[in-house]
């Protein structure tokens, strides 16, 4: 079997770093996240999460901020998750200690995984990942936004199924908009319609404590 | 479970159109290529074959003509699959028969899935699919080199072993060559050189009859 330094020799050892990036990355494939997809029904990876990423980039468009560079945004949805190789996924609803231990795993996955590249570019595209961790441009909010939103439509279509395994209740799910919100006004309202219709039509569960102050937004009365 | 038409009511219908086709085009998870990745050992997926690409315009830009529009060829790659949620992958190395099947299967495919989004986005994808599909301008051009580049390191990855399965020889690889070298001179002459040290490593089988005309110009003295 090939390895990544048997490349055919080329004019410079260039190609040989970029290629060896492209097949590190290609790890992210057997990276599965908490999302439960329906067809097939099974739960999805991050590397073609990563995809619908993009896709979704290029039909919501329009909910961005006038100005935001579309192609940007590309680039940062492409690449927010090679992390993961090393890190893994982790759920959104993780707690505070979870999260800080992941980070600090990604931040070691970023330093080695973009140093397979020639300098420069591992320059450019850790620049593009570290504005998406950011998230202070309008590009990397709005990516942000997305890589919120996705999850929350594929959980909808499952019928609620991973937030079930989890254990997420809906005023959890609702700390999640705003996010969503300071990436896209229009994108966030939709989340919050979204996650008052999933409580509605019981496929998510209402926050454990009527009263509580987050869900008291999204569903009054409840 | 929710269904496409049970999207929150808002503003206009145009959001729930686009939310459609990104729902839609989830499907394209559950088409399987012929690519067989090794980690995981499964065969891979378009929706992860189109992030693949997506990462290999970004890491492999350079090699693409000066002037060529990065954004347009990262559209290009992110989108030129999502017919195969009809019409299925067919292997690049499938006869000229069950090719012209496909491309009829995936028109009528586009005229179903692209009028799933709002008449402007649909048109405007649509022209990006068909400009992919015409391979006339540089950015086509790019994205169709990567297209059948990717496979072929995954092959070499694997060992093989998808070459193997499909019973293809040095002399069909070589065939494809050619759409490399044509949107990108350098990466085609890559592609070259990794096929010809495929068949030195005995991971892919020379040409059926030695003297075979593409052959002769792989592997001389074969």
């Amino acid at each position: 079997m090939s390895t990544p330094d048997s490349w055919p020799a080329h004019r410079t050892g260039r190609l040989s770093s970029q290629l060896d990036f492209v097949a590190e990355a290609d790890k992210l494939k057997g990276v599965l996240r908490h999302t439960r997809l329906t067809a097939p029904p099974r739960l999805e990876n991050s590397a073609e999460h990563s995809w619908h990423l993009a896709l979704m980039a290029l039909a919501l468009a329009e909910y961005a901020p006038a100005g935001t560079s579309l192609a940007r945004v590309l680039a940062m949805v492409v690449l927010h998750d090679v992390v993961e190789v090393d890190a893994g996924d982790l759920s959104v609803h993780a707690d505070a200690a979870a999260q800080a231990r992941q980070h600090a795993a990604e931040l070691a996955a970023a330093d080695r995984i973009f140093a397979l590249l020639p300098p420069d570019q591992a320059e450019e595209m850790r620049a593009i990942w570290d504005e998406f961790e950011e998230r202070k441009t309008a590009e990397a909010r709005f990516a942000r936004a997305l890589d919120r939103l996705q999850p929350m439509l594929a959980d909808v279509r499952a019928g609620g199924a991973a937030w079930r395994e989890q254990g997420v209740t809906a005023d959890r799910v609702l700390a999640k908009v705003e996010l969503i919100e300071d990436g896209s006004a229009e994108l966030g309202r939709f989340a919050r319609r979204l996650i008052e219709q999933a409580v509605r039509d019981g496929i998510l569960a209402p926050a454990p404590v009527p009263g509580d102050a987050d869900l008291d937004n999204a569903a009054p009365g409840r």
